[in-house]
């Protein structure tokens, strides 16, 4: 499967053929939500390889900065996307996947959505401080992934 | 207002310090979706100015990588955002903005959200065609931004 080059503006804004744009990494941003509430599950990463497993496979496919490596979403947890619908956006260097997810889990701090945790606005304090919007997990971490390392980079 | 150090993993994780991860450009990727819809309507940047800004005002602020400027959305277009919900993630390296906007468009082609083209799944063509989900625009670029440049880049 080819990208076409990305020639005119009109091209990549008002045409048909898929044009993405991936930055001086090889990357583009991916925004995952779930097909049925609209939640924000998770934003990624894709190289040129996990768009087109994307593509072809209709489960979700990301490039895991962390690891260096081409993931298969699910392939460790179970918790596999399996993508209902897949978007570009105007200028073609954002995708959007709307997707199942098998476990109903896509955080792997256990939680629902990776996103569980409210910023208050209207603050003009010197610190913020955080409030969880949702403090059930779903799954325990450690019995999912063992002793993995961590992704999270300080 | 300060953000927090970035300590351990378990405080960013599981604390109530926000503590945001900027990447070696000074910025943070920002997710913003319809408030009432849940439809995803841009993927964008903020800073640190930019973040601080849309906690105090409630407004959407982002960090213009085309201009390398700070960017009050709808500033220009007038089509405002005001944030219902603003939320982190797991590892605080990406914000979610849930927002009302102001004229009902979010996207500067014109089209109510920047995603107006699906990617058809399955495909093992070696091309790919992008169909249109959305094919009426809400307001006409030329008449909103003027001579203003395009943003798009190839």
């Amino acid at each position: 499967m080819k990208f076409a080059p990305r020639l005119t503006i009109e091209q990549v804004e008002e045409g048909q053929q898929l044009a993405p744009r991936f930055d001086a990494d090889g990357l583009i941003p991916a925004v995952t939500t779930d097909y049925a509430s609209g939640e924000l599950l998770m934003h990624g990463y894709m190289n040129r390889e996990a768009l087109q497993l994307t593509i072809k496979t209709g489960q979700a496919h990301y490039f895991s900065r962390s690891r260096q490596a081409l993931w298969h979403k699910g392939a460790t947890s179970g918790l596999v996307q399996t993508v209902r619908e897949l978007m570009v956006d105007d200028d073609q260097d954002c995708i959007w996947l709307r997707v199942d997810v098998a476990g109903g889990a896509s955080c792997h701090v256990g939680y629902r959505s990776c996103f569980y945790r409210r910023i208050p606005l209207g603050s003009d304090q010197d610190e913020v401080t955080l409030e969880f919007t949702d403090t059930e997990k779903v799954f325990d971490p450690a019995e999912v992934y063992g002793d993995a390392p961590n992704p999270t980079k300080l």
